[in-house]
């Protein structure tokens, strides 16, 4: 099956030509796990939506009747990856915000398969040669201007690499492109900030609210010398890194210890054989 | 009358809710005046488009067919605005370039009415608080991922003020929300770069083929030292700047003369009495 949309709650698959989502990026997303109809991460995706809401000037999505609209779309896949892009609606031409903004809600739905070999013995990753701006006033936010990833991910084909990890402006490694990064360092944690670029993932807040993390700088060379490194995505959970810079890992204690608990949230990832929990 | 549409070549205001440009920014947008069919600046549109088309490795559009297209939307109108936008077209989920793009192309057509005061005394411009990210792998191109501006223009309302200058992360002046920023020193013309942030304006690039500019860093408090200032914009033409941060200025004889060029190029500026060139 390929994706099926909602637009505004009405099956379909179009926006308004005057859409400031179109003209501008002028809007917000989401993209979650739906296990059986069920959304663990559910707060922490409609608290980052709604603090984005509140930088941008925009209205808030009702929760609840968003939450039935996943539902709805959802009803006959066991495990689907949702997509909620929430823009300011239609406007004039020119940047000024409409008088009263009514955004578009447009939900889209798709069937989810993770990939067990990326589980069991981690991806490899690449370093991107497309660099984050520093801009502040939209970090952390997960905004839909996003040609940094575009570029970034278009820099490789195939499938030798299994993400790329992206550097700001002033050389210090952010994230990937569709995921938050974490090293482990003996016993430190360590992710890098999200306040001057990058996306505070939701998954990187659960990973913060359930072990004690240094948020810090980091770079491409003290990278190579972590004990772990893994990668997080509330669609793709905990995904270990095997190899970076020509630095090789096998997935660890800790990035097990998080798998594990990724699926007693009930969010199951791939099992393999002579691991268990 | 309101904005009319077409989407590829079709009359009508809906785009795909797959559409790259919806999910990620993922294209670039011109905007251009036609005036009686006419459109003096074509060719610098259509060179800044295919340049940006090239760095985001999307396809060009025909220039060919595009023009027909922008004058069948325009053939009733006197003087238009129009907006052309060219996305990557539908895709997956995810960051990752369709194996075969299929540009989506919106041609948005409205009439064109200029503020004769605007053009005779010119307008006061504010200093906004929201920085331009230094990102030269985004610079100069007028792409869709515009919520910098639209963050700059939601820092003011009302009509005190005409434009809003934006500096770079760095400090340093580079255009206005929606247009090119030039100073004048006596003899020497000014301009900001726009290969670390910014646009490089089709107006911009009129002004600079037809005057010896320097282009070169404009920090707020040179800028007020300045004997003419003034904006420029392929719809708005050559607006002169009456006041900024406590300096006024009456337009002097560079604007004048940049305003004669404007309309000898077949785009009409407002008249007004005392100045008949």
């Amino acid at each position: 099956m390929s994706a099926r949309f909602s637009v505004n709650f009405v099956d379909g698959a179009a926006v308004s030509a005057a859409d400031r989502g179109v003209a501008y990026g002028d809007g917000l997303f989401e993209t979650l796990r739906v296990v059986e109809g069920h959304m663990p991460l559910w707060d922490r995706h409609m608290a980052r939506l709604r603090a984005g809401c509140e930088r941008l000037r925009l209205p808030s999505p009702d929760a609840d009747t968003l939450r039935v609209e996943i539902g709805r779309l959802c009803h006959d896949l066991p495990d689907a990856v949702v997509r909620v892009t929430w823009t300011r609606g239609e406007g004039e031409r020119g940047y000024a915000l409409p008088a009263s903004a009514k955004p578009t809600l447009v939900v889209q739905v798709a069937p989810l398969a993770l990939d067990p070999a990326a589980y069991r013995d981690g991806i490899a990753v690449r370093l991107c040669e497309t660099p984050l701006a520093l801009q502040p006033a939209l970090a952390g936010m997960k905004h839909l201007n996003r040609l940094e990833q575009v570029l970034a991910r278009a820099e490789w084909d195939g499938t030798a690499w299994g993400e790329g990890l992206m550097c700001s402006t002033a050389g210090d490694l952010t994230c990937a492109t569709a995921a938050n990064l974490f090293a482990i360092f003996g016993d430190r944690w360590a992710t890098p900030p999200v306040t001057a670029c990058g996306v505070a993932g939701v998954a990187r807040a659960e990973v913060l609210a359930c072990r004690d993390v240094a948020v810090e700088v980091l770079r491409p060379d003290e990278l190579v010398r972590a004990d772990e490194v893994f990668l997080t995505s509330a669609v793709r959970g905990i995904l270990p890194v095997r190899e970076f810079a020509g630095r090789r890992w096998v997935p660890g204690p800790a990035v097990r210890a998080l798998q594990a608990h990724w699926r007693s949230l009930g969010l199951p990832l791939p099992l393999f054989e002579g691991w268990s929990k």
